[in-house]
């Protein structure tokens, strides 16, 4: 072993290589950026560059001796490393050449390095047997900004709603009684309401402001406080009023939008059947038009064909029934209907029976009821005739003839509801990694026995690689969902059936996402976690339903992808079926054999963070899926089998295809945003939530990937691999980005989370 | 397109081969059944057998026309389809021969062909137009059989113990307060003490009959009763009563352990602090043996320190209390000694603090609770003294003279604990398994508008997938862990570090299964699995915890795979690791070397449903995955890491190690049951099941299988075809095995599952 001492020069460099090879996550391309630097040092002699040159080789690392030597130098030398500084590891070479060297020498500054490379004090500081003055996190970003950025341009409503959510109305507390935590909750809504929060998207004449997007932003906030507040306030202004406002015309709204709004009349919204949950075309209620009396009469005919899970159904004054609309004996499809259910003394009216749904997983601050019809008479005009009507004359009119376009059309209103459930599943995520985070950061677990302390739980690798894409996921589905309700309210694009579509994927996949989001919470703050005060318990019951409700996932999942290749089928309806089949196979052929097998094992930092490698990857599998479902249903259906039985033969393949077509959708839509920010520092870090984002997601298909050759073996690795080392790389900014997501303090109570 | 009337020989095929066509799931190997009972059979004529080999080459198979000519030969014939005949399709087309032949024809039987290609009348009912009488399960498996098979040796005390279950005491209902609930459960747990339950593993002179093995079985099923019951059951007779009898000796035994298990004495195990919730030997509180009063002195020094999550804390007049036994000065490591709570009113002994837990996400019938010592003395008779105890002349001895095997050894005792654990998860999986698919049996939605009746969901592909694979895990687990429980219950096997690190990862990967199969199900009910009345919602909040307690899986996955390592450490510790090393790497490449591409690429059935295959593709992950990790480490020990950081550096490989080597140690011990089983009609359903779950788990992993080249593209494919078709396979025997579970009438209360 050598005992000579290293020319400051030289030495400048050797914590920096002892930090490389240590690390062997370090590629070629990586090395290039080192190798650069030594050669363009001018401080450097000839022979010394050769020296630090032969030392970065990947093919021939330094040898272990080599290795050992340089650590024995760095702790001889006595030099604490500074996390809280600049450039930790830069700075940290400095005091090493100052130790050894008296004189003072100027040396090439590496800084560039340390930052090129994403080296993070986490990465490293374990490597030395130096005391480390330990920062649990880095104050680089600030939360402040970030939350900023996320609010957009509704900051003034939030930042109005957060506040009222300080009023001790909204004090949390467990309730385990469900009827005085019902009132309590009605309570906080009829507070909102009386404060013009419930009419914010209603029209000005009715008491609002028309902002459907800041709803949906305000509905996620109110996540915070409690998850039954967000899920009735939604039914009472969202879906009762919601149902109103844009199935019912001006006469309904004059009469009832503004007391809505104000939560004065309250009331439910009727569609789901005990027997018929996700197929709402086939619901049995019935709506007959009587001309003798000018009256509908609303009719549950069987025994499970009574409403079911209605939020609000105890509290209510009035329903909007969805049912089959019979006039003159022709069944004219669902429409929806007012129908009173209570009088003034909130007694039920004549022909109405409602039940309690009694206690549920979550949510049991919501009054869910089943109701049943029997002959119940209502005017004429209660029926909500926006696509279909009544004439004056007793005969059917609307002015969409075709029945299943119509009933598409009704079912369209809904979309802004799914795109709301999706926020407030976000919310909930946001909340529980708020808390599993800074419990993360505080709590200390095992250790070497040399250390005093133990290690924060948030230094483990596998508590970074469970929480950290969690915490980019959030990022890329917030701005996703922000898109797609800006796209939903854009008047300009009347045909909303694309939005649609995208709707029914994100809602899936995002409350999916929250749901293991929260689990994944629960287990990583272990026991506590489980306790009640710490909200994750509660949030995990509430969340839970929200893959169910406003539609079942998977079965929207399917919609979304039948969306997908009615869009193909357009495509090929014009050119002929076989003729496109033909093209896309070649293409997709094309793309693999003309970068097969260089691309597919292509493995480098800057090919593996760069944009268009995980744009070409997702959007390679969504449209691979839709060539090969295609290829699938049409070989079916030439041997003659009805196309309702092929489809049901591709089912999984569906949902596949939904999946992969809202994951690319969530990651084009973020990274189209973070292209346009300005600020490059905050640029630069959602560049590396995205780039976490689509390689976590890659990775977690790559099963497939290998199957089609996408992916090579090398490459897959090498993924997964990145995919740790950025969250080793997020790391020191996770508190920064929790705090980001805006939670007010006064809701976040966990008693981990302080 | 032909109009001829195929002769009866050649029509009796028809059918067959409409659906062998129609299903591209037949691979070559299956063909070629179909192949020679064609070239064997004596009623065909030589220019016959060439027309139908002639459709049966699956390089070119039958064109379009003749596809549907044989459906509409099939439609015309007007057959309806006997789906409870005992080979429906063979009879099918007897009576489609009858019909278009008057004459009495005598045909080869084809019967054989059904059954040894797996056909079930849900591959095929739907691709005919003609008229189905639906079954919606086969009665062919007995479910009382099956549960006797899971029962095996615990027969009589099991169906005793659900008899028991029968009392009202046990009636299930909605627990809101958490007293109340507390109080209910109490009754419940005294009631089974009162009737031998309680003492049932300890030994006969303290009224038990020494029955662990059946204990651990019984806990299952109180599952079926109520969790918070389970588990509070468990608290007192396992882990405060165990403690007493496998840590304590004789003078302890008599004086405890006939009280605690009549319930007559309750206690509460005080292992865990607030502080150090997985790291045992970290804990705080100290036992400060004094000379001069010979009392050991228990104390919790800091805020942090006290004990937490501490079942039956509110209820019990005495503790099992782990402490830092300090005597002369000198800290001996953790020991438990017995710390009286309370007199006989139930009121705090001086310096004793009690906090109630609070509500939690589930098992509100246990009372948690957080305990504080104040310098509280109880004589030196009270530490538990089997391992380590102080002589009356004040001073520290013990038998095991490391501290750390002493520390591992009295762990050791909690290993029964934790087969529990994973049992108790097991019984809730099976619950809501039950519950799901009899749910899925009667529940009808959506459809094709022509037939009156919507689908069942169980007949949704989606749905098969996601519950079957589920079901075959439960049987696979159930098995390994009886085997489990009975080498830990083995006398003549007294060193148990094996099925330590073993109990270890099953614990682990069972709680997890089952946490994620009640979750399943819970979505697979849709909203009617959110009610608390279909119990899925309680099993999931009870058995959230259980992947948390007893041992945090992470930290006991890293234990196993710690094992796993050792095992293989001791092997190099004689030839020399470099040697080992190098030997294994070579075998591993031999492995693949010999066998790659054509066993990577066989996709033949037989080949696939080989157990040799399964139990070769899931060991050579394990002995891979330790094999690449053993050179992990090396190399960063090598360059002077230490060891502690070096085993950090690994975090995530070594939880993918614990994870397959308990996969494999599942399997193979399912597998070694079922070669052992005489009934060849439910061998062959017990096959089905292992390998449904040893393809399920490939797959799972086949990115890693396609990286490491173990899998190619084709064969990763086909295994994932295989699944489903194997989940369609067992479509008609659902009802069956989750009967076979065996959960009594009277537990089985939610309304859905009527």
């Amino acid at each position: 072993m050598q005992k000579q001492v290293y020319p400051p020069q030289v030495l400048k460099y050797i914590p920096l290589f002892y930090v490389i090879w240590s690390d062997n996550l370090v590629t070629a391309s990586e090395i290039n950026v080192v190798q650069n630097t030594i050669e363009q040092d001018e401080k450097l002699s000839p022979s010394e560059k050769e020296d630090l040159l032969n030392w970065l080789q990947p093919k021939n690392p330094p040898a272990d001796d080599v290795m050992k030597n340089w650590k024995l130098f760095i702790s001889n030398s006595k030099v604490k490393l500074i996390e809280s500084e600049t450039h930790p590891l830069a700075s940290f070479s400095e005091k090493i050449i100052r130790h050894y060297h008296t004189a003072t020498v100027e040396t090439t500054p590496l800084e560039h390095i340390e930052v090129n490379l994403g080296i993070q004090p986490n990465h490293y500081n374990h490597l030395f047997d130096v005391d480390v003055v330990h920062e649990s996190s880095s104050n680089y970003y600030d939360a402040a900004r970030l939350d900023q950025l996320l609010k957009g341009k509704h900051t003034l409503l939030i930042d109005n709603f957060r506040q009222t959510l300080n009023h001790p109305i909204f004090e949390w507390d467990i309730h385990r009684n469900k009827e005085n935590f019902r009132q309590k909750v009605l309570d906080q809504v009829t507070f909102l309401a009386e404060k013009g929060f419930g009419a914010l998207a209603y029209p000005n004449d009715y008491g609002g402001t028309n902002n459907m997007e800041g709803y949906a932003y305000m509905f996620e906030n109110m996540m915070y406080a409690d998850g039954s507040l967000c899920i009735k306030f939604g039914v009472q202004f969202g879906l009762f009023g919601g149902s109103i406002q844009k199935l019912g015309t001006k006469k309904h709204h004059d009469q009832y939008l503004t007391d809505t709004g104000k939560a004065k009349l309250l009331g439910c919204f009727a569609m789901t059947e005990t027997g018929h949950g996700s197929n709402v075309r086939g619901i049995k209620t019935t709506a007959t038009y009587d001309p003798k009396t000018d009256h509908i009469i609303i009719h549950t005919p069987g025994n499970n064909d009574n409403k079911e899970y209605i939020g609000n159904a105890l509290h209510s004054k009035m329903a909007s029934v969805f049912a089959q609309l019979i006039v003159n004996g022709k069944n004219e499809g669902v429409h929806a209907i007012l129908v009173p259910l209570r009088d003034k003394n909130h007694e039920l009216l004549p022909g109405v029976k409602v039940e309690d749904n009694g206690y549920k997983l979550g949510l049991n601050g919501v009054d869910n009821g089943k109701i049943w019809f029997h002959q119940v008479a209502v005017p004429r005009e209660n029926l909500l005739n926006k696509y279909g009507d009544i004439t004056e004359d007793g005969n059917y009119k609307s002015d969409i003839k075709n029945p299943n376009k119509r009933f598409f059309t009704m079912l369209g209103t809904l979309v802004g509801g799914r795109i709301c459930v999706a926020r407030a599943g976000l919310g909930g995520a946001k909340y529980s990694l708020t808390v599993a985070i800074k419990h993360a950061l505080q709590r200390r677990q095992f250790n070497d026995s040399i250390k005093v302390q133990e290690d924060l739980l948030m230094d483990y690798p596998s508590h970074q690689v469970r929480l950290t894409p969690l915490v980019a996921g959030t990022y890329v589905y917030h701005f996703a969902l922000d898109k797609m309700m800006e796209t939903y309210c854009d008047e300009s694009q009347p045909d909303k059936r694309v939005v649609e579509t995208q709707v029914a994927g994100l809602k899936s996949i995002i409350t999916w996402y929250a749901n293991s989001t929260i689990q994944e919470c629960r287990e990583a703050c272990g026991g506590k976690g489980y306790l009640l005060e710490n909200r994750i318990a509660d949030l995990k019951g509430d969340v839970d339903i929200f893959t169910t409700f406003e539609g079942d996932n998977t079965v929207l999942l399917l919609l979304a992808a039948k969306g997908v290749l009615s869009d193909f089928k357009a495509e090929f309806n014009s050119a002929g079926f076989t003729a496109v089949l033909k093209i896309l196979g070649i293409q997709l052929n094309n793309t693999l054999t003309t970068s097969n097998p260089v691309y597919s094992n292509k493995v480098d930092k800057e090919h593996l963070y760069n944009p268009k490698f995980h744009k070409h990857a997702l959007n390679y599998r969504t449209r691979r899926l839709t060539y090969t479902l295609a290829m699938r249903i049409r070989d079916y259906i030439k041997q003659g089998m009805p196309s309702y039985q092929a489809f049901l033969k591709v089912q999984t393949h569906l949902l596949a295809l939904g999946k992969a077509y809202s994951v690319e959708l969530a990651y084009e839509t973020f990274s189209t945003y973070v292209v346009t920010m300005e600020d490059d520092k905050y640029k630069s870090l959602f560049e590396k939530m995205a780039t976490l984002y689509a390689l976590h997601e890659i990775r977690k298909d790559a099963a497939w990937y290998l199957e089609q050759g996408y992916l090579g073996s090398t490459k897959s690795k090498a993924i997964r691999q990145r995919v740790e080392r950025l969250c080793t790389e997020l790391r020191p900014h996770l508190n920064s980005l929790v705090n980001g997501f805006g939670i007010p303090e006064h809701c976040l109570t966990a008693p981990i989370a302080q």
